[in-house]
């Protein structure tokens, strides 16, 4: 298939499936969700992904309807129906279907799937970014379909011209609409530590995991939009871009100050993708 | 029909009616909603609740594809196909219907509403509560979808078997789950501002304007949890449920020490409400 919409075993063409109006997501945005990338028909980092999606349905008390395996072995059966092997692999889970009622309904949680080609972005794309103050919930850890406030800096972002919107609390910067962002000063890696402000992301441990390996000393602790307007480099990171260097924010540049650590980072998650997806 | 739901021009079962997979809803929870109710088939203060509609649409720079007065007409139209006039009037518009992404789609937005039988709250029933902290965003002037939090919070209350929970930052109380709340003090009706911590209530609208014509003092300005505790009349108010006395907080007995002032309000409400549906 070209592209491929699955909701609760049913497969078709996204533009053309349909699900219950009485979904939980139509009245609550109530659901969670995950996403990565397949290269040659290989779901990246699969395992991880699922276990977050769990804990992000556990926070908000959604029971799965299947285990894990289960879970894994429908995505990699809906990736092998792909014409290409390369695709962005998108699936969530929401509380079911009732009545519109806030409390919970009887019946079981529903799994939706949503896969379409995409690459991993090349590791050379620069990003430029906008800014804007963090209104969102404080329960940034869990990955939920509640995405208004996202929605609307990434708009904002596209009409500025620019790629990412950087939330900030005051002056602590938290993430970015859809990605995590970092710094690099005096050869540190920093990032903001995995609280309820931002998403633990699986691209985020993995440079992490990377500074381990390469020697990197790394810090997970708040830092401010003054420092990030100072760093020697300035990283966003998701599981489709996973160690991107930004350019500019809010018009004036940023970073461009340690290109050798850098690339030590985008070699090591770059290679690790590869080797992965081979 | 026993129960309607709606969809760009759809009209079907709720159970049985579907949706695009694709629509913003989905993925994002990307939408507002309003919702009254009806008796002998008058919608009760439509023109209100459209006008909210349209506000919070022009928050998230949703454009509405159809005039207020088309809207109306819609909707009682569609309240006109029920068996009984007296219903839970309930309608929302997404942002559209396209690829995932967070930025705004392409297509034009859509229209959704839900009716369904329900009575108008009987003025003699009491609530119980429980209290957690609010955790939400900062959006919450806006009726959106994304409503996850309120699902929890209402999930807790039933399971405490209580019928709402207060919301406070800190020691400052916001609204309920899915109501206003307001006290009585020393003949005092006190309401949090309509800032954007929460709902512009009708139903608080309508309480303040009682007050106005009843001569009762109002202030809009924030109240704690202390002064919930000790207030003389607790009040909880939403468009199904207008003027309700809680009585108990976490446990705890509150209010019940101005039963006076509690009746003229309940008196106002409840007379304005079967005024305009006859």
């Amino acid at each position: 298939m070209q592209q491929l919409a699955y909701y609760n075993g049913r497969v078709g063409a996204p533009e053309e499936m349909t699900v219950p109006f009485l979904d939980r997501v139509s009245f609550f945005g109530d659901g969670v969700y995950d996403a990565t990338m397949s290269r040659n028909y290989h779901i990246y980092l699969l395992d991880e992904h699922i276990d977050r999606l769990y804990r992000s349905a556990a926070a908000l008390r959604i029971e799965i309807p299947m285990t894990k395996a289960q879970m894994a072995a429908t995505l990699n059966d809906l990736v092998s129906r792909m014409d290409t092997g390369n695709n962005f692999v998108y699936w969530q889970v929401t509380r079911g279907t009732g009545p519109r009622d806030h409390a919970f309904p009887e019946g079981a949680p529903n799994l939706w799937a949503y896969i379409f080609p995409r690459e991993m972005s090349e590791r050379g794309t620069t990003l430029t970014l906008i800014s804007r103050e963090d209104t969102r919930f404080f329960h940034c850890d869990v990955k939920t379909l509640n995405l208004i406030p996202s929605v609307m800096a990434a708009q904002a972002a596209r009409e500025a011209g620019c790629d990412e919107t950087v939330f900030h609390r005051g002056s602590r910067v938290t993430e970015c609409a859809h990605s995590n962002i970092h710094i690099l000063r005096g050869g540190v890696f920093r990032t903001a530590p995995a609280d309820n402000l931002i998403l633990p992301g699986i691209a985020r441990a993995h440079l992490l995991s990377a500074c381990a390996r390469l020697g990197i000393p790394a810090r997970e602790e708040p830092f401010t939009m003054d420092e990030l307007r100072e760093a020697d480099e300035v990283i966003v990171s998701s599981s489709g871009s996973p160690c991107m260097r930004a350019t500019a924010l809010d018009g004036a540049p940023i970073g461009g100050r340690d290109p050798e650590t850098l690339a030590r980072l985008q070699d090591a998650v770059w290679g690790e993708f590869f080797a992965a997806t081979n």
